[in-house]
């Protein structure tokens, strides 16, 4: 069976993992302890960083950037990068808006500080940090609802890989109970719009040990 | 004329710009001092970073990702992607090694706070930074090595973005004298190599006000 190597909050494993779900591709779920650094592991991946995928024919896939695009490539049946040159480019925008500078000024400051500090024993949370997540999340919101409002999905006419790399950063921040979904009506409307593909089960599903997700949480009408 | 919206020794942009000179696609290049927030700028890109291209027709492409796929689909004749779904991946794989990992642990660490910050008004650079980028030099500088020793180009058999974006960020690190080519011999020989091709010409005629590079810098036998 087709393996996906994860961490459950990890966005951009969850990025992979609705990209795979929306597509209909089969697919294997397996936790890896990357701090644990297995050997076997590093051998598929040099930089040692979740995701991975592995394929049934043994082909391994390392960095999330290269795995969407090779799915797309190789299971185009539901594109998910759009289709003209234009909505392409927009697509890979916003992809990178969210995995780029929404992870580093919002992401990496409450959810980096709060839970995978502890995981990789590197300790405590920085106040400082989690300060400027929050702050950075005002005007992130503001241009998630601004998109929500004026196109169908994110980018453009199709969903795309755009609102699956935006919900599966604002996912793993609602796990934590960090989004502050008052900020924006329309940014809510467009993630109740996300919650309720089936798609999304799986990850509406997980349960992260020691860590227990606010009630709204996998609620679609919350 | 199509324009490439740029800073000197930003390694995304030189990504770019190897990336247009090696498909031969012909460009203009104009500085954006992104710091001035100009919102004919910003109303191109949001996040308000260079690379921007702007094509003739008026068209706007932000992000480095964005561009370099964009090229490769709008301009296929010189394909920088590998050709299997295998080779292709790899490409990728190894693009975001040099563009988030070896970006995040040694370019930040050394041109950003030597160069960037002065040129942002951020204050002085910090040592412990840039002691850490010194140290992070050495494993990537090896891994290069091990790469380029085992392969005709870094991702496989064809020239390719891995190729452009590891040069991109070395470029700009070995103008301002910090590359170490002492520890890696097979390193420095991809170097010259990429060094020595005509869509290298422009990059190393570039000179930055106030900053002149190492005697090494546009010497292909260095």
């Amino acid at each position: 069976m087709r393996t996906l190597f994860h961490i459950p909050l990890s966005p951009f494993c969850r990025k992979v993992r609705l990209a795979l779900a929306e597509k209909r591709i089969p697919f294997e779920l397996r936790i890896e302890r990357v701090w644990e650094r297995r050997p076997e592991f590093e051998a598929m991946n040099a930089a040692v960083t979740v995701p991975v995928l592995l394929e049934e024919n043994g082909f391994a896939i390392a960095d999330s950037y290269a795995i969407c695009e090779y799915l797309d490539e190789a299971y185009p049946d539901v594109p998910l990068f759009g289709r003209t040159l234009g909505e392409r480019a927009e697509v890979r925008r916003l992809v990178a808006w969210f995995d780029g500078k929404f992870n580093a000024e919002v992401t990496r400051n409450l959810l980096f500080e709060k839970q995978m500090k502890r995981l990789l024993g590197r300790g405590n949370p920085d106040a400082t940090a989690m300060r400027a997540g929050y702050q950075n999340m005002r005007p992130h919101m503001a241009y998630l609802g601004w998109l929500a409002e004026n196109r169908a999905w994110l980018a453009g006419p199709h969903i795309s890989l755009a609102d699956f790399a935006a919900a599966a950063h604002l996912s793993a921040l609602d796990y934590i109970g960090d989004v502050k979904w008052e900020l924006s009506d329309a940014a809510r409307d467009w993630y109740a719009r996300m919650k309720s593909r089936p798609c999304f089960r799986a990850i509406l599903a997980d349960r992260v040990s020691g860590l227990t997700p606010p009630e709204h949480y996998d609620n679609p009408d919350f």
